[in-house]
Parts: structure tokens; C-alpha cells; sequence
């Protein structure tokens, strides 16, 4: 897909492997950039919001919008597709509808949000969580990085005013209708051999926060018996979280960090987070109860407190039934799938009639550089999400 | 002590607390110009080895030098004594010498040593190594840094040319003595009520790198049972640290690093680094054979991959008890410790005659910001190693 191919490289980890592109560091910048000169190249303003969600405006801004579009972010070391491929099927859909001389008679714009892997700040869709007023402002601008700057101080370097983050009230209510058109995450689409699904619901999903706090010392003059080492019931709680993950639950500790992280150093603290879903609210919250408590045992045992933060929880998502059945109305009898990853559809959800789109993804991996949709796949999702714009705006 | 106030700041680490000072990143290079400046305001000819390690001469460079110092770097996150207490100590200790009009017979030297705490590259004592030949130079180039960056890229950037970088025979065969002064790791001054030791020994000591792959992919999606999740293993090797450690031994995991490293992504691969220290080489080699073989189990329990690497390993150093008797004869009946902490001057021990003098540290912590050493002990370093530098070169 020629208009995913102009990302290439931005970003690229050359430690990890794949992209690391988050919220206002430069390669995100850099894609931001990008979006809005291809954006105007098309005649579509472009404005970027009081939380740092761009918008591609066809026809006049105004009420009952369809709106497209997802994030340019990336989790450390993410793939391609998670992303950008939906920002890109969205100005390929406007070119694709253009061509065939269609006029849109609701206004439709396409979206950038902000931060929506929470790879830099922690918490996953910042920029739909602070438009719709999801997260208090208040929280959203001290939340920290790992080098210690602050959301706040982040998004004024990129030229947002702080004091104006917050909910959005204005822009919401010009949303008509979201969709998202997103690369699969999960492998439900190949064994079926079918280019695109259309999205039913997102497993209630949340992050937790544990930071166990010890005492640092040097590794080799601190007696063991005297040790109150953090990394001992950090160990513990990953165990723990899989330990947890019965039946359906997914729980998962993916980022752990000590601190100060030397070699011949006990740490002083480790953070680690818990990522934890299920096809139920009841059984995401059993799961996580069992591995706090596992958590906090360690810690006692080792002499460490622990402190346990929910940086974010989201039930479950059903997206807007109506909305389906016309995406169906347009694209045939196309599979219909749940997912266990959230997205700012989700945040949207609450607020206006939303529906997502999922192009194929053979390797069945996210967040990963193996992950991949093929040129054809890709073709058909903007395809998709054409028909289905042209229906929800013509 | 003055001449260490003149470093505070440099290099303090607001999200670890503390300072980090790694070799060859503008912390490190600020304190090093301070060096320079301060030791050619003394009058002293300042070079920097092929190596990276400064030298200060008090006469002329030659054979049978009277040598003292430490080193600037520190780890991540770590007191203001460790390293820069030995080198402030040296100069004032040359102060103190001149201020009683003494003259040195035998050249007099205040030596720097590169990245004695391995914080950057991984291998501790890594200028002495290179010097003495304790490393072979191709490796040395090939360590990198947490952003990838070689030895070898960083030692050029500081101006060293790195088809120079090895042993230095000549550099060696000017010192005729060593002496290392040092804040006390542990707490044994404090019961004694005394301010100064003489050292005895270093345990054998030595570090490991246990690189876990398994397979990236989307926390939300990838099932529990299809996971091959190198985080796992990590933390059962934390653990079974912890249980290698017995009667003497020190075995930890203070730094550990998934890899991409976020919180909805299972890591593709963690790295993990053990610590281990004990009373003998067989307990240090007994201990770490433990845990090498409860991370394979735990690897392939989970169907990831583990490749271990020893990074550096130091036999028992007995420093010279000649000197030792010497210093006594000077310092009077000060304590005589062993310690579980490695110091360029173990590296030295194997070349030349090596002495070590340590600082009452009332905290006992080292390699953390509660590190400490009052001013009065400080001085009462000074004045003993102005002894022994007088009984030495004079």
C-alpha cells in the first residue's frame, strides 16, 4: 500500500526491532506532519485539537459527522499496521470515493488520536479519553514518562496549551457516526479466508501499576538476609498473573522495570504492569484481585511495600448494532468478531454510534514487527471502508 | 568535603534519585574536565591513556610511580562517594603532602579509571581491564550500551582512536604501587567506631547475562496457552537467585529488561543479568550453575530460547601484604577488612603491588543515594592516605 509505504522507517527501533513512535516524540511528530501535508494535498483542513487529536476536515466541520480514521502511535517496538493503517485506508477511502465523483452530504473528516497505545504515558487512548472526557485533565497532565516528563509538560513542547486539555464537549457532539478501520489482532480471518471482518464487541480490558518499593543497596556487600529486594515479589507477581489467566482471561506483564536497573545494584523499586482482559468484567476483575493479592504477600514476605494503581479499566464494548447491519448492508455476509484489544472505537463507543473494520493479519501477531497484512488485504479494507463511508455519507 | 561538593549536581538523576554518571555521557566528561582542571591547577601533567583513563603526574611520568585514585563513573542511580571519593581524596591527599613541603622521591601519580561500575557497557572495571589486558580489546569494542551503542563508537566519540583501545605494557610498567582509597560497602567501621581500613581482600566475583527469546505479540490477544513468553522464565530466574544464594553467597537480579518492553505487548525477549559473589570461587561457581540451570528448565518450560554469557568473572584478590604491613606501620593498628565489592584495584592486584584504604560508611549502603561518609571521616581518609602516599614515595 503505496501510502503506508512513505512511513517506512520512520521511527524504526534499531534495538527492539519494528517502530517506536510515541505521542509528540519526533518520529510521531514527523507522522503527524505527514498526515496533515497529505491531508491538505487533498483540500481537507486540518486542525488539531485542544488534546492533540488531529482532524482532516471534507466539507465544512459541523454536526452529524462521519468520522474516520485511528492513530499513528506505536507500542516500543510495534508493527506497521497498528495504526497508521487505518489513517491511511481513511485518505485512500477519500481518494477511492473522489474518483467515482462522490460528494459527501454529511461533513466527514478523518482522525489522528493522541497516545492511543498509552506507549509513552501509560494509559491507552489518551487523546479519545480526554475528548470525551474519560480522564479528568487533571490526572491526564501528571501522568509521567520514563524519563520524568510530564503529559503536560510533553504536550506543551508540541504546542498544545495545557490548560486547555480536557473534555471536548464541541467536538463530540459533531460526530455522527466513528469507524475504525483496524489491522487484525488475533488470527480469526485466515483459517476462514476472508480479507475483512467487521468488529462486534472489545473485552473489558485494564493496566494496573504495581510498584514494589525495597531497599537499594550493593550486590555484593548487603547481606541476603538483611536484603528487602523489590525485584523478589516483582518475580512473584508475574508468576502470579499466569497463574491467574484461566480459562478465556489473558494477564500479562510485558514492561518491569527496576530501579535504578544496575547490574551490581539491589534495586530500590520496580514498577511492573499488569495487563489484564476476559470475555467478562467479573473475570478481569477475579483475575486481577488474585494477583494483587499475590502481589502484596510477596512484598510482605520480602520486607517491601507495594502500591497498586489502576492506570485504566474499560468494561466491555459493544459497538452500535445499527451501524452494523449497514456495514453488512454494503459489504455482504463478511465475518463479524469480537477482540481482546482496545481501541479509541471503544472510547468512542460511549459517546456516538461507532463500528470497526479489521483487515486480515496472516501472522496472527500484534504489537510485533511480524505483524502483517498483505498489499491485496489492504486494497479490500479500503475498499471497505469506502462503501461503508459512501453509505454512512452519501 | 569541598573538593566533592564541586561535584554535586553533576549528573543527578531525578527519576532514580541519586547520580548517574556513565563513561563517556556529558555527566561523565563534565566530571572529568573538573578532574583535569583541578589536577593542572595543582601543577600536574594530565594524560589520558589509549584506554580513556586520566593520569595526573606529580614529576615526571616514570618507572616505579607511587599511584592513587579511583574512578568518576557510577552506577545508575548512585551515591556521591563511590568512585569520586577516591580521586578527591588522592588530590587533597597531594594538598596536604605539599602543604608540609614534602617532596615525592619516586613520581606520584592520581589515575581516573573508564567505567569502573560497568553501568554503561556491562563489564565492570573495564579501563583497568584494558590496560592490564584483563580484556581482550576486540571484545571490549563490541559491548554496547542500552541505546546500542558500541564501546567502541562512544570511546571514538570521546576523542580515544579505537584501533588504540588494549593493553598498555608500558602505562603498567610505570606504576611500582597502587593505592585505592574507597567509601566503605557494608557496614563493619561503624560497630568499631573507627574511620579508616586497610583492605584484605575482594571476594571472588563475577556477572552473567541470560538473554531469554521467545515470541512478541499483543497482550489482549495472543492466548495464554499459545504464548511463548520469555517474561516467565525472567522472573523464575529472580527466584531461583535468591535460593542459589546460600550461606555467604550474594546472588542478584538487579537489572532486568523486556524487551519491547510494553505494557499490552508480550516481550518478545528479556535480558537479565545476575550478580554473584562469594567467599570462595567454587561457592561463586556452585551458586551460578544453580540458577544457569533453573533458567533452562524455566526456558523451556515456556518454549523459549536462554543463552547465558559470562560477562566478566574475578577470582580471590589477596592485596599485597607487604604494603598492607606497610600501611599499618604508618596508620597504626586500623581494622583489616575483606569485601564482597570489585575495584579496579582487584584488576591491579594481578600486575602490581595493590593496597586499598576504605572510608566508614555509617549507612552501611552503597550504590544507592544513602551512601554516606561523614567529613570528618573524609578527612581522616585523606590524612591516612597522605601517610601512606609519604611512606611510599618519600
Amino acid at each position: 500500500m503505496s501510502l503506508l509505504r512513505d512511513l517506512e522507517g520512520v521511527g524504526a527501533d534499531r534495538f527492539r526491532g519494528g517502530y517506536s513512535r510515541h505521542v509528540f516524540t519526533d518520529p510521531e511528530l514527523q507522522l503527524r506532519a505527514w498526515f496533515t501535508e497529505q491531508a491538505q494535498r487533498r483540500g481537507l483542513d486540518v486542525e488539531q485539537d485542544r488534546n492533540g487529536n488531529l482532524w482532516a476536515w471534507w466539507g465544512t466541520p459541523g454536526p452529524d459527522a462521519v468520522v474516520t480514521g485511528s492513530h499513528l502511535d506505536s507500542v516500543p517496538g510495534g508493527g506497521a499496521f497498528d495504526g497508521p493503517l487505518g489513517v491511511v485506508s481513511a485518505l485512500a477511502a477519500v481518494d477511492e470515493l473522489r474518483a467515482t465523483g462522490f460528494r459527501p452530504r454529511r461533513p466527514l473528516a478523518v482522525v489522528v488520536f493522541a497516545e492511543e497505545e498509552g506507549g509513552r504515558f501509560g494509559v491507552a487512548c489518551l487523546g479519545s479519553r480526554l475528548l470525551t472526557g474519560a480522564i479528568a485533565p487533571e490526572r491526564a497532565l501528571k501522568l509521567t514518562d520514563p524519563d520524568g516528563v510530564t503529559f503536560g509538560e510533553a504536550a506543551a513542547r508540541a504546542g498544545l496549551e495545557p490548560e486547555r486539555i480536557g473534555p471536548d464537549p464541541d467536538a463530540v457532539s459533531r460526530i455522527g457516526a466513528f469507524v475504525e478501520l483496524h489491522v487484525e489482532q488475533g488470527k480469526a480471518l485466515e483459517p476462514l479466508g476472508r480479507p475483512v471482518a467487521i468488529g462486534s464487541t472489545i473485552d473489558p480490558h485494564g493496566r494496573w501499576r504495581l510498584t514494589f518499593v525495597g531497599r537499594g543497596d550493593h550486590a555484593g556487600t548487603a547481606a541476603m538476609a538483611d536484603r528487602r529486594d523489590p525485584m523478589l515479589p516483582a518475580a512473584r507477581t508475574v508468576l502470579a498473573a499466569r497463574s491467574a489467566a484461566k480459562a478465556g482471561t489473558r494477564a500479562t506483564v510485558g514492561r518491569l522495570i527496576p530501579v535504578p536497573g544496575g547490574t551490581n545494584v539491589v534495586a530500590s523499586r520496580v514498577d511492573v504492569w499488569l495487563d489484564a482482559r476476559s470475555a467478562s468484567e467479573p473475570g478481569t476483575r477475579e483475575a486481577v484481585d488474585e494477583v494483587i493479592a499475590a502481589a502484596q504477600q510477596a512484598a510482605a514476605d520480602e520486607g517491601c511495600e507495594v502500591e497498586v494503581r489502576e492506570e485504566s479499566f474499560s468494561g466491555e464494548v459493544a459497538f452500535d448494532p445499527g451501524l452494523r447491519d449497514r456495514f453488512r448492508g454494503v459489504l455482504g455476509d463478511v465475518p463479524v468478531l469480537p477482540t481482546g484489544a482496545g481501541h479509541d472505537a471503544g472510547v468512542l463507543a460511549a459517546h456516538v454510534p461507532t463500528g470497526m473494520l479489521y483487515v486480515r493479519n496472516p501472522t496472527g501477531v500484534s504489537h510485533a514487527p511480524e505483524e502483517f497484512a498483505t498489499d491485496e488485504d489492504c486494497a479490500a479494507g479500503v475498499r471497505a471502508l469506502a462503501a461503508v463511508l459512501e453509505e454512512l455519507a452519501g
